[in-house]
Order: C-alpha cells, then sequence, then structure tokens
C-alpha cells in the first residue's frame, strides 16, 4: 500500500493523499447515509452504514486512505459516560466525571469489548476496500478525551479542565491513566480488526503551554504508542496535537509520522522534525473554497516537501461547505504534481 | 511612569504588570456599574462609567497601567455598521460587509467624530488616573475588524472571511485599506485625548497562515504604526498578533513592544524578538485560578525575562470567574518578585 510505504518513509510513485474528516457533510452521498440512519451516533454504531461512508471519499475523490468513520467520543461514551449530539451545541456528556467516585464508574475493559460495533465496521471495511488502499483506525488524545469528560462539551475557555489541573492534578493523572489503559485495548483492537495504520488526535493540544503539554497531554500519548508498537511494529501511527508549534524541538517517542496542522509553516515542521518524522498536511482548508487558492497551496507544500517523506493532507478537517468538485481537483493535482 | 518607560526599554524599579481585560466581570464593582449601564455597549458609550470600570483595577489590584474601557467594535459600528451584543451569541453585525456597495457606505472621517464618547472617557480618566499611572488606548487590527464586519459574528471556521481572501483579495484589500484609514483617525484622536501608549489587538491572526498573515494583516497594522510613530514618536506601540508563534522569525516594524500571547512559549519569543521589542506577557490566564499556579508561573517568567526588558501581562483577558484575591495576589507576586 503505497500510503502505509509513506509511513514508513519509502520511496512511492506519489505522494499519498487524504483529508480528515473526508468521510463528512460536504458529500451529498454521506449526507443520505446519515439521514437514514437517524443521527451523527447512530451512524457510528452501524457497522454496515459506517462503512459505507468510509469508503464513499475512496471512491468519489480516490484518496490513497480510507479513514474509520466514527467519533472519538465513543471511547467515554462506552466507558459509561452518557453523550448526545445536540443541534448547535455538538457533543454533550451531561454528567461530566468531576471525583473520584464518577471516575470509578468508567469502565476499561468493558468498554473495549463494548466498542464491538467499531471493530465490525472494520472488518467490513477491510473486505470491501480496494487491497492497494490503506484503512486508517483512530483515537482522541487521553487529554483531548479527558477535556471533554470534565468539561461536558466544547469549551472556548477550558475553564474546568484547567481548574482540575491546576488545583487537583493527580485526580487529572488518575483520569487520564484510566483513559489511557481503555485506549490501549481499543486501538489493539481495532488493530486486530483489520485497521493499516492509527492516528491519535490531540485537537486540544492547543490548550496547553508547553509544559503542561508534555506533562498532561505528550506523556500518554507517547506511553500509547510504546504500547502499540511493542505489539504491532508494521502498524504506522501518526501523531496529530494541534498548535504545538512553539515547541516542536521537544517532540519525540515512538511513532512514524507527525501531523502539521495548517498554523504551523511547513517549513518549521520540516526544520524541527523532517529528519526525524514522516510529516503529513498541512494545507490550510479553506484554500478549497478556490481552484486558485488550491494551485497555490499545493505547490508552495511540493516545492518545500520535495524529495523529503510526506503525506499530503489538509491541516484540519475539511468543511461542510466546500464543493466536492473542489476536493477532486485537490486530490487529483496532488497525485498529478507529485508523480515521479 | 514606569510602564512607559519599560515600553521603552528604560530600566525601572520593577516590572510593571496589568492585565488584558482588567475591568472586566470578575470584578463586582464593575459588575454593579454595568448593571446601572444596562448593557455592555452603553457602558462603551458613556464617558462617566467607562472612567469609574478604567480605574478600578487601579485602585483595587495595584497595576501599574489602566487600559481604556472600550470594545474593538466601536470602530464598525460608529462606521455605519448596526451592533448588538446578544445573550450567549456576543456581538452581531445584523447586516455584514458583503459587496463594494456596503463598502461605499461605510465612513472613515465621520466614525472618526462620532467615536467622541471614547475620547471623552479618556480625557475623564487621564484627569482622574494618579500621574504615576499610564493610560493604554487600543483598537483592533484591521484584519480582526475586518473579519468581524465580513462574518457578522464571531466564527470557528472563519468560512465566509476566507472565500472572499481567496476568491475576492482586492475587495478584502479594499476593506482593510478603510478600515485602516479609519483607525488611523481613531488612534490619533486617543492620542491626543490623552493616553499615554496605544495596544493593537489582532485576536484572529491565529486565523491565517503565514503568507496571508503577512498579506492581509501585518502589513496594515505596520501601517497604522508608521502613521502613528511619524506623528507621535513619544507613545509607545503593543503590537498583539495572536498565534503566530511559528513564524516569529519575520515580525518587524516601528513599534516597541510585543505581546506574546500564552501559547507562544517565552523563552521562543524572547530569542526570536527580545533583541528588538521589548516583550510582554504570557502568563496563562487559568493559572490565575490557584496561587501555587501563579508562583510557578511567575517564577517561570522572571527566570527566563531576568535582566531582559519585560512587562508583565497574562497571555490573553482574565476570565470572569478568576476570584479577585488571586488577581491581586499575581500583581502583587510580580511586582514583589522584579523588585531591583
Amino acid at each position: 500500500m503505497i500510503f502505509v510505504d509513506a509511513c514508513f518513509g519509502k520511496k512511492t510513485p506519489y505522494t499519498p493523499v487524504w483529508m480528515m474528516r473526508q468521510a463528512g457533510r460536504y458529500l451529498p452521498e454521506y449526507m443520505k447515509v446519515r439521514d437514514e440512519a437517524g443521527d451523527f451516533l447512530s451512524l457510528c454504531k452501524d457497522p454496515q452504514k459506517a462503512c459505507e461512508v468510509t469508503i464513499q471519499p475512496v471512491d468519489i475523490l480516490g484518496v490513497d486512505a480510507a479513514i474509520l468513520f466514527s467519533d472519538i467520543l465513543v471511547v467515554p461514551l462506552e466507558m459509561g459516560m452518557k453523550l448526545e449530539f445536540l443541534k448547535d451545541e455538538g457533543p454533550v456528556f451531561s454528567k461530566p466525571i468531576l471525583n473520584y467516585k464518577d471516575l470509578d464508574m468508567l469502565s476499561v475493559e468493558e468498554s473495549a469489548k463494548k466498542l464491538e460495533y467499531v471493530y465490525e465496521a472494520i472488518r467490513l471495511i477491510r473486505a470491501k476496500l480496494s487491497k492497494d488502499k490503506a484503512l486508517i483506525g483512530f483515537c482522541g488524545a487521553p487529554w483531548t478525551l479527558a477535556t471533554y469528560m470534565i468539561e461536558g462539551k466544547g469549551t472556548k475557555t477550558y475553564a474546568k479542565v484547567k481548574k482540575v489541573l491546576y488545583s487537583e492534578p493527580d485526580f487529572l493523572h488518575a483520569l487520564l491513566r484510566k483513559v489511557t489503559d481503555a485506549l490501549k485495548l481499543y486501538m489493539q483492537n481495532q488493530i486486530e480488526s483489520g485497521v493499516n495504520a492509527i492516528q491519535i488526535f490531540d485537537s486540544w493540544a492547543s490548550a496547553l503551554e508547553e509544559s503542561a503539554f508534555f506533562e498532561f497531554s505528550w506523556s500518554y500519548m507517547k506511553e500509547l504508542c510504546d504500547y502499540l508498537k511493542a505489539r504491532y511494529p508494521h502498524i504506522p501511527i501518526i501523531m496529530f496535537p494541534k498548535g504545538v508549534s512553539g515547541f516542536l524541538d521537544k517532540i519525540d517517542g515512538n511513532f512514524d509520522v507527525f501531523g502539521v496542522d495548517w498554523s504551523t509553516p511547513i517549513e518549521l515542521a520540516k526544520e524541527k522534525l523532517g529528519d526525524k518524522y514522516v510529516l503529513q498536511g498541512n494545507m490550510e482548508p479553506t484554500r478549497l473554497y478556490s481552484k486558485e487558492a488550491i494551485d497555490i497551496g499545493v505547490d508552495k507544500i511540493v516545492k518545500v516537501m520535495k524529495n523529503r517523506r510526506h503525506i499530503f493532507n489538509l491541516g484540519h478537517g475539511i468543511l461542510p461547505d466546500i464543493s466536492v468538485e473542489n476536493a477532486k481537483y485537490f486530490v487529483r493535482l496532488v497525485q498529478e504534481r507529485t508523480s515521479i
């Protein structure tokens, strides 16, 4: 698989390309299946339909990898939290984790079993997906999940989780420990079910200053890598912490690919990490509004990453109002412009 | 004034300190005056009350500078846009700027005159404020204001303004030009009314990748600096673009102080900009939840900036649920720990 080869830094006939949230709302075919499923969470829990929407962007856009259709919050959900997706509000845990009693109610082994619908989706996808296309599994980073679990929903100020971080760091570490343990089993089961690579999303790394990032987030992400690499060295791991451009120097660990968000200049990522890791990213997602902007963005990244180990992607998820035509144009342009 | 001296890199008996949003909701005294005024916008438009809340944190916390109580959006408001502050939604322009016809309706000279209530507040504050305390005037950067004017309200994806940026860059430049012209007059009038320093807030610099930041934001901020410095070289200018840690190398211009947001490591800002500019910031605002976290945060910054030109501040506005006691503790600790 060209995608897996690229993750390991091997030479490939062109730079593989995929997009975060490529199975998403910009695709009419996705909207149809989601409407049939009823809502977002029901779609996550329906292996047949999850399989269908996972494969859609491969067929429609010709991307080089499929990413499992699911949500990072199914893990806290199956650990025992009540999760709802509310219109306008997004995901909400009505009973956030506030103390050790709440924490004790969360299961680790049980959650890994209850996530069977994800593993079943993976088996279905892997059976149906073309053999030369990779299937990427994923999870949220412990810090990002813990933030949701304490805040109960999206936040601008991170007030609740920061209060815990500064006044009850031991409690936060206990929560992170439990989430990390659940993720080890979850990712292990995803791999056993057939994914060819995994990506760990730390969307809320951007909420942490340097010292807090390394203590409360990166250490747990690294532990997860070590656990998986000891068992599955042939499965590439992609790390994607957002908003860490100020301290790329200090990033290290047992992983293969570093995902570069769009706000980090690709030259900077190349300088700081390009010798150690394959880089993924980092096209500014709103460039997909205009073909001219796509041309300029792709050209720039191709130039900087020429003869370097790279996987093309957006620096954040594709937006719902991008035209399918422009998404196709982007994928095709990358594959053409990088062909040897 | 110790604050103005520090802005110009002169030696001061201790490192001056103030906080963004120090005249704000965490202070019961502020809430009382705001309730009397009716709402946020009425408070901005009432020179007597704006004066009162501007001075409160100087009296209560002992900070070394007052910052004018106002809002960056009074400029588009007085250029002719209808502005409302809605509960839960924040500021909303019900008729965003979508085309050249909308743009033609905006006034430049007129707006500068209509902002008389701001100038009156400044005169009142300067008359009442202790002579050794500086009064900081401010405005939003052209890019941040233009973003609000096109989006109509806060945004996570910046979809509308990015569409304009990529498909109608000339129109965006025309809007930025007009806003910049209005800001020149507005800041000039603030200075003539008595402010001792000015800060330019580019909160949404973080929405732009490097090339777009320099084309659509920084160039206009620099132009504003050049205009003001040619006329008022004795008034220090503080630039505060958020989220630009990936390209600090390329920051330059005719200003005195660079505001470091909390996500940029202070060591990095010192390395890249510390020789050229006085640095301001960058304590993580949620550290104010805990005295222990304040101790560690202050110690760290004091250590890094020892014998360097620095003004203490938070790396973002103070949050509404911080205790006044902890805010006082922070201010006093900085003044004590940095005393010669």
